[in-house]
């Protein structure tokens, strides 16, 4: 028996730091198959990923992994709670015995022991984060605040996304009374949303982004492995761009001006009249970074407005999500492994719950419609080379690397 | 009391052949002001104006015109009865005595007897178009192949849209028993359809815009006045483009891939399965021209298949433009005077029975708020400079030329 550890990734793009946490992961569960769960053309930061699902799988193979396996949107596009609640659920029905993210500290203790805090004083914390948003405030501003109020050794630091996350994992495991075994591993430099490449050959996905887009995509090179690169600079040139918000305000902001407050508070997200603001906005606005900065207020974060945002360019209204996102995910969906992955996932077939999709056409899965919605939307992206990116989805079986 | 009489037109672009028929229409009616009924940033077509209602007006002005009316969008995108109906209508309503379109045979008692023929016989006539539609013809083949098999003498060619317009207005014109005395001018060389430039200095406006986004500008310049051209190079060099359907392709696409077709079915002119065939053509295209020729059957006539997209675009629900078709024209709404015009409004003003718009935002009628929703959408056409194309609609008063 394959002994299989997870991941939960995105990879916009894949770099060096994740390349040295799949590596770690190996080392530290002795495991033979890394399963990665991962996010597809959307992500959890509410942005179009730079290239499609299918890229950033081969880039996962060709790092370290096995088997790539989709979030799909519904949760790869929510909160931290949910996103973790549905990623750590996939890792479970695919059978791997244990998880691995990274932190600061490299230390799980530290995770198990705010969970466990966290949970003896729920009615507390609960009261607080009310209070707190009662004020104003958004909603991880106001956990973090409603964490630091209890009366417990403050060991992590819930502001900052990475610890938010980390904790998610555990709580869902545990909430999941799930038998996987939670690890995490020390992060080497770079911090999750740093903005500017550093010294070394390490660097956040963030700062990868800006120096990719403000200036070229050879200042990112030196902070990732070079198939890595070599994926990027291909895409770019096939597709004529890599893509951002950007590359969208123009459908953004018909959707938005041709459509009545009614129809947009009825997508997902949009609530408390943000669809007045988001109009208004956008009638001033000459680019998404200027609509989202007079969009944002203290009240939501840029997070939870730019994933507003993705609903509303996606169309996905509340009841479609809700019906999706109040359950676990239904299926496995496969899009991309090796010959260890493929090897794994014989061996564990027959003992799944869970149906396992290689060919998305075959199956009926409100998912996976969701899945091929937001996929058109997203090829839209890509101009004149957008038929391929919509064959894509529907037709291509998973990535192969041996 | 100064005499009017009035003209319905789209100038798109305002030409020497437009001249020739302001210049003639005042010789023949002696009328001391001439109001043109004009559609606004849409047009019958079912295309984009290349430039906006007001350059469009100013150009009527300098060309002759003494007072520009908006036909509302409801009116200026519908079929050529609707069409002719809501212009005649207006032109009645604004105090014209008379109106005066350009056809063929200059002839106006041709249009009379046709009229009358077509009265005589009504009932087989519309057996007759009855039964071609049912036969899979589109609308304006099987009333053309209905008028030939009347016992009549066949004066009109009813196959030729310029024919079926000056019908039209005569229809509306004795149906709603209106005063206003008909008129036409015989035209100069090209045909309405016209898809090259000739010799001499008349083409057609099809021929204009052809050669206008297919070879340069300077290439129309003989065939219109020099203020006409110098408007159309200016508006070309401020807003970096003039406008045709391909700029809107990207948003048509979104659109049309993002919609569902029960959606895509609400809106007017989506009928009999349209919306499936419109999804299936977009996928496979990759400009408005491709997806256009992969959506035309015989069923439907090009034109009837552009203003349904153009309604897709603008996001017009059949209920909506119900609400507004079925009834006439509920306000007079002025895009520009000169001073003979501003003096005429002068004198009538007080016998008007419906208002007299000159400040949109003062007023609450359906069909300005559809004029205001499909204006925000003409406005994406332009990029970014669009923020001046919005402003104008609400803001502009009616351009005044001396």
């Amino acid at each position: 028996m394959l002994k299989a550890t997870g991941v939960v990734v995105e990879y916009n793009p894949f770099h060096n730091g994740h390349y040295y946490h799949l590596q770690e992961t190996k080392k530290v569960t002795d495991a033979d198959c890394v399963i990665a769960v991962m996010s597809g053309n959307f992500l959890q930061r509410g942005e179009p990923a730079l290239l499609s699902k299918w890229s950033r799988s081969k880039m996962a193979l060709l790092g370290g992994a096995d088997l790539v396996i989709e979030l799909p949107y519904a949760f790869a596009t929510s909160h931290a709670p949910r996103f973790a609640f549905g990623s750590i659920f996939l890792l479970q029905a695919v059978g791997a015995q244990s998880f691995c993210f990274g932190s600061e500290s490299g230390d799980i203790g530290i995770f198990n022991e705010t969970y466990d805090a966290l949970s003896n004083q729920n009615e507390a914390y609960q009261a607080h984060v009310r209070d707190f948003m009662n004020q104003g405030l958004s909603y991880p501003s106001a956990t973090s605040k409603a964490y630091e109020l209890l009366e417990t050794p403050h060991l992590l630091d819930l502001s900052r996304p990475n610890n938010i996350l980390g904790f998610e994992y555990i709580r869902s495991s545990r909430e999941l009374g799930s038998k996987l075994k939670p690890l995490t591993i020390k992060r080497k430099n770079a911090d999750y949303h740093d903005m500017m490449l550093g010294k070394g050959d390490i660097a956040s996905a963030t700062a990868i982004r800006e120096a990719v887009f403000s200036e070229d995509l050879s200042k990112a090179e030196s902070y990732m492995p070079s198939y890595t690169y070599n994926i990027l600079a291909q895409k770019q040139q096939e597709n004529g761009t890599l893509l951002n918000w950007e590359r969208f305000y123009p459908l953004l902001r018909y959707q938005l001006l041709s459509s009545s407050p009614s129809d947009l508070n009825s997508y997902y997200e949009v609530e408390e009249g943000l669809e007045y603001r988001m109009i208004d906005a956008m009638k001033k606005s000459n680019s998404f970074y200027s609509f989202m900065t007079l969009l944002k207020t203290k009240r939501y974060t840029w997070t939870r407005l730019q994933r507003a945002c993705l609903h509303v360019l996606n169309k996905i209204r509340k009841d479609d999500m809700f019906g999706i996102l109040e359950n676990p995910p239904a299926y496995i969906r496969v899009l991309g492994m090796t010959e260890t992955g493929k090897q794994y996932l014989g061996t564990v077939k027959k003992s799944l719950d869970l149906p396992l999709v290689t060919t998305v056409s075959k199956y009926d899965f409100a998912g996976l419609k969701m899945e091929a919605k937001t996929s058109l939307v997203y090829a839209q992206g890509f101009g004149k080379n957008r038929q391929e990116a919509e064959k894509e989805e529907f037709n291509t079986p998973p990535v192969m690397v041996k």
